[in-house]
């Protein structure tokens, strides 16, 4: 047990909204004190975690007296710049790795990597000019999806693309960037699996959710899903597969589309994830804690959900909704942030269903 | 809805411990934030907090602008001198109120209080010198336990008197100060009520919950307790009955001794009480979400329990099993306190034993 961190160790998180406003509480419930690096002022983590170093990812200088200040490094959003994490990891230990960055920074890398473990994905290849994305569609054909290979979330970063007439306005969507053009998958719907793997390899899943999406953001995650039980095992040993050949610590959200040909991963995010948020809520150990246990070389939670739940992502103005929501008896978390501009996320709402069934 | 607090908000904490850390982390689940007035550095409620006034309860250009920086004020404890009450209650509202105080700071006041309200209590005379405590043992008999009528925790500032001979020692251990003795009463076990009321005037009880104390302090907390339906229902309309006469806002822990005449209040504490840790894994919406959602003007979650509970204090060195029970699946609160001196509570454990029955 000597890699267990106890009562007063400090926990480096990189990123400072709402992700890690939720891991600085549930590291709190341990006894640990939390530490963000954040460039940007009044974020929703620096609301509750101990310290904040307010930098630029460029700072070195501000990196280096951060990762002296706590015992272990980790993070709440993946794009997170190489140089920054070669200061940090000279220091002090990042959990999940850096093999993990690297494959879940690039969809093409990501991509490749779960072929080569044989989990199935979209039909994918790499564009980097129109040459590239002509011959793309012609193997892959239409409907298709222009995604930047780095730095894309909630839906940005991509362009559709129907016909072969949408290949030019799609690649200058990309404004240059790498790109890689995956083809639309046949699906009935699209779950998650939250899975977790603790410093010493052993892993433990939540329950699949079931998400579905609203103009390319979240909206709902309802557990339990809509699955089989062999299709609810195959999500659980394909993210176990995906997390031990990563010599992965801490928790993963695997998204999956449920399809005849069965189980297709569409991405994981090496993180806590939004469609986990519903285990606040549905277990006693949720994946804030499974996270922080995880990279504190704890032992994990056992993923145990005592209750249904469904989760409601408050975007934008949907928070006006609070006063309302206050009297439904429904679980509210929010995020602190004072502007609720459209398409931002606010806060979430889970509805306890009923008692685990 | 206009006294409802939203996002961005801060309400202030007087008192820094593992009660005011609690009432952060669910102050920040709603978006506000919180600042704490505690003279102690590095205390537990500090790492969770956005503000920290670190001056004494005299400093009063300190509580001013403490007052000034937030919107409503409550506290984690009862025992805070009046005079920074007048200071703060001049520039913000204070919650609960300052009539519940004036009751509950006083063991004399209270009990006088309760029976006023046609509630059962031990019996009890004042002590202020050997001529009273001869007249209240002679009245009220032995055994009876004397205590400090104001400033007394977790046992402190009371001596047991089994006969009229130990009551010269007892006398000595008050130090002078005013005291109370009361009657021992003859109980089958304790039970405590967890009530609420909002901002306008509902009340909410959670489950009453049975205590076990060791050594003067509570040791552990099991829901449900032990009680008939009715004896269930005298326990909420009592308690209802105590809020409602003090205009209360807020939780409130009310103690219960379960005897055959029926249920004898022990005493009340005006805040989030150790006897309601275990609704923080057995209830969506927990004492600490219902107290800030009191003060905040909101309205309170149903306190509906999803779970069965069995919660036991971290007191001393007990933290030194957490390996172990990191092990268990049990929920884990630790109060992030560096020394685990004996008699000195450093967190809790909720051990759900089911769903709710």
């Amino acid at each position: 047990m000597s890699d267990m961190l106890t009562t007063g160790a400090t926990i480096g998180i990189l990123g400072g909204g709402q992700l890690g406003r939720m891991l600085s509480v549930a590291a709190s419930r341990l006894g640990f004190k939390t530490c963000i690096f954040e460039p940007a002022g009044d974020c929703p983590a620096s609301h509750v975690a101990n310290y904040h170093f307010q930098a630029s990812y460029d700072d070195h200088d501000a990196l280096r007296k951060f990762a002296e200040s706590v015992d272990v490094v980790t993070y709440e959003f993946e794009n997170i710049p190489t140089e920054a994490l070669d200061v940090i990891e000279a220091i002090k230990p990042i959990r999940p790795n850096r093999k993990t960055l690297a494959v879940s920074q690039d969809r093409l890398v990501e991509k490749a990597f779960l072929n080569e473990l044989g989990l199935k994905t979209a039909p994918f290849a790499a564009v980097d000019d129109a040459t590239d994305l002509a011959e793309a569609i012609a193997e892959i054909g239409t409907p298709a999806i222009l995604k930047t290979r780095r730095f894309g979330y909630d839906g940005k970063g991509q362009a559709r693309i129907m016909s072969p007439d949408d290949a030019e306005a799609a690649l200058a969507d990309m404004a240059g960037a790498p790109a890689i053009l995956e083809g639309f998958v046949d699906f009935s719907h699209e779950v998650s699996v939250i899975a977790a793997r603790g410093l010493t390899g052993e892993v433990c899943c939540f329950d699949p959710g079931e998400n579905v999406h609203k103009n390319g953001i979240l909206d709902t995650t309802t557990v339990p899903a809509n699955l089989t039980g062999m299709q609810t095992a195959d999500a659980v040993l394909l993210a176990g597969k995906i997390l031990n050949k990563l010599d992965y610590v801490g928790v993963m959200g695997v998204e999956l589309f449920v399809t005849r040909q069965g189980l297709i991963v569409n991405e994981i995010a090496p993180r806590v994830h939004n469609s986990g948020h519903w285990t606040q809520n549905g277990c006693t150990v949720d994946q804030f804690e499974q996270h922080i246990r995880a990279v504190a070389g704890w032992p994990l939670g056992d993923g145990k959900r005592h209750s249904n739940v469904v989760m409601e992502n408050l975007i934008g103005d949907d928070v006006d909704g609070i006063p309302e929501i206050a009297k439904s008896g429904d679980a509210i978390h929010l995020y602190g942030k004072a502007d609720a501009k459209p398409g931002r996320k606010m806060g979430h709402v889970n509805r306890v269903t009923g008692p685990a069934n």
